[in-house]
């Protein structure tokens, strides 16, 4: 089944403890749409500057990505550039320059309008629902948000919370959003804005799933090297939802596997600068890793 | 089995978000203890002063603890008081008095001597490695450590963990003993200095164990509330060897299922001050929180 991501394109420079990676691929619909085309056709609704690499735009064609909703503008693609710490749960933001993502509105192309599975990334909510608005009948909605959008957006961010199935951000935003400082009580809340399901991303620490009568908790993977964390959530959200477009098991059990799927696809993105361990990546190394998770939480394996 | 455990007794005043309890019973020993006297005969070496409270020795008696190493001596019992943070992640040591336990020389008494199942509680490791000298054939060794060992008694801490097979401590620690700040390639280097097995407890993200040829990881059970964090560790530690000792299984698996014991007696003692809510507990509520772990972990269940 097709699945829909709206959310930004970027151009990012990032410095972490290992180096630095200059004017490279970012956004969260970029590394969404990269995760999950490993799992299902994608569509895409964002937009770029006249400044933006034809390359990437191919190289993400090439992976069944439609791009009929990329809008190409005159000016300067999003840029963003910032700096890990040497405990990489922690960055600073250097530079923010929105350019043409300034005032983006989501056009979703008629082709696009009967998507079932929708991921509305990281953006003002007034612009996540009016592409809500714009499709037929979305069945499993996605959405990420962030501490922004929770302190200054809050009525727009509530009702949008109304229309949306399966809420996914950080712990800090699961904070701030509920309330809350215990991460259950703060489930609780969410549940009852409208999502009903939790996912919360804990960094390192891995994820933690909330719904009315379940909670499933899946570590990161352990990994030597974490050489820039950037697009770990957005790998994490395509690699959820595209499992979940693949196989249209949304039962609990289903629900569960994509997570894993998720928490793989971010594991990969962390080992290498920008969204470069994903383009080497196959279908047999997902798997691999996939099983190396099972073995990673399996109680009664070893 | 029985189940040998040298450590501290204490008498603890404790500040949390939610309240406060002064002059409650603390010590690594004591948590140690409580935990492991569901799963396996407990023998206890430690040292208290004329102050401390018979009725609290009788308890111990009564759950199947030996106190026949536990040297009643004049003078204070070991005091400490505390306070932790609104992130009780985070705690302050408000007050310290070692007492009788300054000069703590542990004795272990002849009937003990045959112990199969050894767990060295956080104290001097020197002293650690007396109470080994003291034993025919300790086959299963569990160590304990903190900062302040590793920073200051290293040569001797170094000796030590070459007789040690599993070394349980936090992911601060860890780092300090590894000079590592990643998780898994401080594991490897603590690994190389002699223990088989290295548990790394992260409070309420769980534990992760490390050993030559696996990783296993298992999160913390997701309380609404957490009261006090005190000896959260302690019955970690005492589920998991207690377990070991009850079942004889130290396969891979029987690792993980008594890593799994372990954190269902965290999960209950941090849900009251001190030491209470152990009190009340029974082998069935223990076996029900295992299954919800079991459920919270399992990939294909929900």
């Amino acid at each position: 089944m097709s699945l829909l991501v709206v959310g930004s394109i970027a151009i990012d420079s990032v410095e972490t403890p290992f180096g630095r990676a200059e004017n490279v691929v970012g956004g969260a619909a970029t590394y969404f749409a990269l995760a999950a085309s490993f799992f299902a056709p994608v569509r895409m609704v964002a937009a770029v500057g006249d400044d933006f690499p034809a390359e990437v735009l191919d190289d993400l064609r090439t992976r069944g990505v439609d791009l009929a909703g990329v809008e190409r503008r005159a000016g300067r693609t999003l840029r963003w550039s910032g700096r890990y710490h040497e405990d990489m749960n922690v960055r600073d933001t250097l530079h923010l320059d929105l350019g043409v993502f300034a005032d983006f509105q989501p056009l979703v192309p008629e082709r696009y309008r009967d998507s079932a599975y929708v991921f509305l990334a990281n953006i003002d909510p007034r612009l996540q629902a009016s592409v809500l608005e714009q499709l037929y009948a979305p069945g499993v909605v996605g959405c990420d948000t962030m501490n922004h959008w929770i302190a200054e957006s809050r009525p727009d961010l509530e009702r949008l919370l109304e229309r949306v199935g399966i809420l996914v951000i950080n712990d800090e935003e699961a904070r701030l959003l509920s309330g809350e400082r215990n991460v259950v009580r703060a489930a609780r809340r969410v549940l009852q804005m409208g999502p009903k399901t939790l996912l919360v991303k804990r960094g390192e620490y891995g994820v933690i799933q909330f719904s009315a009568n379940s909670i499933f908790a899946v570590p990161a993977f352990p990994l030597e090297e974490v050489f820039d964390p950037t697009g770990a959530g957005d790998c994490f959200a395509g690699g959820f939802m595209g499992q979940l477009a693949r196989s249209g098991d949304t039962s609990p059990a289903g629900l569960r596997r994509a997570i894993v799927y998720g928490s793989v696809m971010a594991s990969f993105v962390v080992e290498d600068f920008s969204h470069r361990r994903l383009q080497g990546l196959t279908a047999d190394m997902i798997e691999h890793r996939y099983r190396q998770f099972v073995s990673l939480t399996d109680i009664d394996g070893g």
